[in-house]
């Protein structure tokens, strides 16, 4: 297709494709003539993922630059790939460590995770702020949310594993991530009332 | 204690403290002359309910005299607490109902809750977006997400009806919903992480 049908079928306007195009984080096309060339389904699917990461992930085009590339390098492992993904959507990670408090949780809960890496550093941050406003997060009630988080962690992999191609699987990371958040807040005041109700 | 030492007691400037007796939401203390009063523990349990719905919840003070309300009224029962300050917490809701994916979850799951309430319309809106941004939220993922925000919902409660007060009840409802919500967040991309690395 054209690259104006592209940008029909993606609903993304013409000169934001071709800024993609010189910023290299959509590929080129087939050169059909000096001017011109033919773009496929790939360009469809990569369009959707960088406007996946601009619009929802709030990610630079630097970064999107990083998961693009991540996505063009030979082979790297699924598990890479979304740690890449989910590393850009971090944005700088401070270096100041877990703390006490989640690097203890971590290690309780037997999770490989990467205890000086930005989430668990970000954890570290809002569970000290949570303390700070009083809510009463003993090691046991950390536990118990970070059991029913893994829960929904588990689900998040399982659609991401599902994904016909890696582009579509990060697709699905940044999407899944940045969007279903909203949607898990809600639910888990929905089921407030739920199990306020049933209590009483 | 004279209104100087509430201020010390909880971080609050005395202006403020005046500005929340003549609005009604921290109840007068007991005269001790034409212009001095004597306040107790009670009211820095108050003073720091406000500040959290306040300072967390971003709750106006007219919402908080709602909550405070109910407070003051008499015998309510602690659901109908709970329900009142998450309403608060919902701002005003829309005409709309939950629409007939969140319709049919909910009546699936077989959850007592208000299905025309600002949370169901709320948890609605956030799964359109997401499905709209290519989230696959099929049935079956809305229903295991549901489960796993149930679990946290029961964590939730178990920590609200341990409280011993129901303003601290109230307290805990208002920051564990709203301080919670980020460390939940943060939970969710840390167990990401390690439900990669176990299947890689």
């Amino acid at each position: 297709m054209r690259i104006s049908q592209l940008a029909e079928r993606t609903g993304v306007p013409v000169h934001t494709l071709k800024y993609y195009l010189r910023e290299g984080v959509l590929q080129p096309g087939t050169p059909t003539s000096r001017t011109s060339a033919d773009y496929g389904e790939e360009h469809v699917e990569r369009v959707r993922l960088v406007r996946a990461l601009v619009e929802h992930g709030g990610v630079p085009v630097a970064g999107v630059r990083t998961i693009v590339e991540a996505l063009e390098a030979p082979p790297p492992s699924r598990h890479e790939l979304l740690g890449t993904a989910h590393c850009t959507l971090a944005g700088p990670g401070g270096d100041e460590g877990p703390g006490e408090v989640v690097a203890d949780l971590l290690e309780g809960l037997g999770w490989r995770v990467w205890a000086d890496g930005p989430f668990a550093a970000a954890l570290g941050r809002a569970v000290e702020a949570a303390r700070a406003a009083g809510a009463p997060l003993s090691e046991d009630v950390l536990r118990r949310y970070a059991e029913a988080m893994r829960a929904v962690a588990e689900v998040d992999l399982d659609l991401a594993l599902a994904a016909g191609s890696p582009a579509e699987a990060m697709h699905r990371v940044v999407v899944g991530t940045v969007m279903v958040d909203p949607v898990l807040l809600a639910l888990r005041r929905v089921a407030q009332e739920a199990a306020s109700a049933e209590r009483a």
